[in-house]
């Protein structure tokens, strides 16, 4: 069985930090690549060696897998790791890094290739019992067979063009009444816009959670799932608060979701770490929506209530270690939360916010941990996703991991940018998250601009800190000499009255 | 039930920070007290309101409990939680908090005053079958009947003046040949050092460990525990790295132990966080040595592989909640190490190393917890024990967590001062470590302060640095436009050649 030696890390920031970390404690050494917007990253300075690949964008960069794999020969490297991202789920890549003799720590390119699109996956899953969102297996013109699937499939329906894309030809249909008008519509539409009137129906999911199951496999045919994640907090359809256990989640259902997960799997003979995502209807029914071949970014909040280091995990099944572990072995300790913390402005419609940290100090403690990419004084580059940092809690229970975060989210500062972390503070104290009522409308339900308004005007607040001042100022001579020292609020003003 | 709502945090550094981040998750307000020499401590910075109790050393602030309990009364605080050390374990401020109406987070004075006799603890005890060192129980002078008794107890014995201390009249007997000889040297040197010949006589545990179990038990007569932590790493009789669970502890001795601890703290009514310590030969006898009374600097281990918040637990057994869960509840989950980081120098003696902190960077990552109270640039004061963080880490196993502390070492960044984080470092690596085949002797034992010299001379450094940049500047002209860069090693240059 081959050691890894030494592992190139082929991604950035936060995610390349935290695999290093991982690979040192195991013994392995590191290389990071970067590019020369990254050349003072931490990534580059933690790792053993480092080698620039070439300029931002990513395409004369962190793509070049050829030169990824040439750099590897060079410096001795025996494995890759790709992260998430970049060429994590490029088939041809891990291929190539194959046939140089080197470790791909992921699935095959077969597996990658298979899941990587959405048909071949359904095909390969069909043997495997897996719930797939009811729908017309082939496409459809005639408008009383339409309407027959319809009914069996039950309203609300969605009428989506064959050849379609970009919303072209689709239609919701409520009601069997609506069906026949709302057909036509449709199939006119593809007709003009594809020169194909061919429609499919499927069961319209309006207000779906998104739940994904974490799962596990070995090269040796062993494959367990590690508990769901709840990602149904999103903002422009981008995950931003997760969440294991699920709140909604049943052990029967948690049972039959990792069940099916491990169904996907091994139809695509999976081996490494990979995610099955579901959607969750409004009767907590669950459909297979797609799989990730490679580490989410999520992945922490599985870390934190299994006790697993999912990278560990990866670099041993890369080296063809059988898993340590059955289904049996695994069980839910406690509960964990993670924000992302993006340098973007909530106000604003979440657009990126890019510029300098000017202050960047992380929330400690007990059940804390942050994974970022930045020290202060950085600038947040703008060719990449502006994720700063990914803030994690973990607690007894789903009510003491939320409270942790919020103490956390009010530790943390941050300065110089605007970020996710008031936007994020708002959530979890929001009714529908704390109920665990929510699904991926929750922004559009829930949130506006101004929920993250002071309380008070401008005005006020210059105010009621010049009364404070004096206040305290009496006290002070009052209470002399224990003088007693009432902070006036620097930050978070929004958020804490103090 | 009262519940508190304002917790006055009668401590400094770490622990005042570790409490107020629990506090807060509670939706607790909290205050901080200081001396004039940390008032730039982030535990002033961190609560809601502070107050300056005067200056150091701590007679003159930390230790005024009357000054403190009027702070109490003056800011409307509800509770007061005495960290460690200072008004800890002092049953006068217990009682005088709870006669001003105020919650002491912690024991009964009466659990204080017993547990703080050794003559009152070993008689309340005696009533529950916990295992002492044996010995006589009254003092002897007669060499026959002292000979006898030796025989009963089993050599090596202890021979101590019954007067005595500071080792005067001290004689350790390691077989019955030497019995007479010693004894009559123990008793002249008794009587002419205090005027009384009585001995007693104990069974004498040479190398021992040190193994402690946390217990916690709320108002209503529910005790349990929380399994053991090792501390038997020790500079100056002083602990400084501990470890949960232990290395030796079978399942079989760990329910003894815990039974036995349980009934410690019920022979004193105790309620509240407590810790019963006991000394273990190396059969693995296990023996009562005493109950600290209050919170322990290193309960994070225990919280690492229970998942329960100690701190958040005293507060609600304060505040008369019954415990939420039973012993059948509680299990190991994985394995915890925590060192201690003091501001000390191991090449001289542990001799404290007073300073700046010139740099101050925190390792981070999954398992890692930093418990500090300093920040960048600031001031170790020379008032207070010398502790700069608590550096704790969990994994699946012992191992894991020990792979990983030693990442998290490497990981962490000081400068200006001297720190024990090296000898941590070489502890950690040593075999009688790993083997888990270690007592207090360990130092004594094992280590030097050469074995923390570099492997090569400064002079062989400095060629080695030069000839490494030579190197890679042929190397990097030889492969550019790749550019890979090996960083000439820093710091830790002792430890890990890169």
């Amino acid at each position: 069985m081959p050691k890894i030696k030494k592992l190139l890390v082929a991604n950035r920031g936060e995610i390349a930090l935290r695999i290093m970390r991982t690979a040192r404690e195991m013994g392995i050494e590191t290389v990071a690549v970067y590019s020369e917007a990254d050349r003072l990253s931490p990534h580059v300075n933690y790792a053993d060696e480092a080698v620039c690949l070439g300029p931002p964008p990513s395409k004369q960069s962190y793509l070049l897998g050829e030169k990824i794999v040439n750099v590897c020969k060079e410096l001795g490297v025996d494995a890759i790791h790709p992260g998430y991202g970049f060429l994590s789920e490029n088939a041809n890549f891990a291929r190539m890094v194959g046939e140089a003799g080197l470790i791909f720590v992921g699935p095959s390119p077969e597996s990658i290739e298979v899941m990587g699109s959405k048909l071949a996956a359904k095909q390969a899953v069909a043997a495997y019992d897996i719930p797939l969102v009811p729908g017309t297996e082939e496409a459809i013109s005639d408008i009383s067979i339409a309407k027959s699937r319809a009914v069996e499939i039950g309203y609300p329906i969605l009428i989506k063009a064959s050849a379609g894309g970009g919303g072209k030809g689709m239609r919701i249909v409520d009601s069997e009444e609506e069906f026949e008008e709302q057909m036509q519509r449709a199939v006119s539409e593809a007709q003009s816009a594809f020169g194909d009137g061919a429609v499919f129906i499927e069961k319209y999911i309006g207000s779906p959670r998104h739940i994904e199951i974490q799962v596990l496999g070995d090269q040796h045919g062993n494959t367990v799932y590690l508990f769901e994640r709840e990602c149904s907090i999103q903002r422009r359809h981008q995950k931003v608060i997760e969440e294991a256990p699920s709140a909604v989640v049943s052990p029967t259902m948690r049972k039959a979701m990792g069940e099916a997960a491990v169904g996907v799997a091994k139809a695509c003979n999976y081996y490494g770490a990979g995610t099955v995502e579901f959607i969750v209807d409004e009767k907590l029914d669950f459909y297979f929506l797609e799989m990730n071949t490679r580490l989410q970014v999520e992945h922490p909040v599985t870390e934190m209530i299994t006790g697993k280091d999912l990278v560990r995990e990866q670099i041993l099944i890369a080296e063809g270690n059988p898993l340590s572990f059955s289904q049996e072995d695994l069980r839910i300790n406690g509960h964990s939360v993670e924000i992302r913390v993006y340098a973007e402005d909530p106000k604003n419609n979440f657009l990126p916010d890019i510029g300098r940290l000017e202050t960047y100090r992380r929330p400690q403690g007990p059940g804390v941990r942050v994974d970022d990419g930045f020290e202060e004084g950085m600038d947040i580059p703008i060719y990449y996703d502006p994720m700063i940092a990914k803030l994690i809690t973990h607690g007894e229970n789903r009510q003491d991991a939320i409270n942790r975060m919020i103490r956390a989210i009010d530790d943390y500062r941050i300065t110089g940018i605007q970020t996710t972390l008031d936007f994020c503070r708002f959530a979890l104290g929001h009714q529908a998250f704390v109920s665990g009522d929510f699904n991926t409308k929750f922004v559009e339900l829930h949130f506006s601009p101004e929920k993250l308004e002071p309380i008070f005007s401008p005005e006020e607040q210059e105010l009621l800190a010049a009364l404070a001042v004096e206040f305290f100022q009496k006290e002070e001579s009052r209470l002399s000499p224990t003088q007693p020292m009432k902070k006036a609020p620097t930050t978070n003003w929004t958020n804490r009255l103090i």
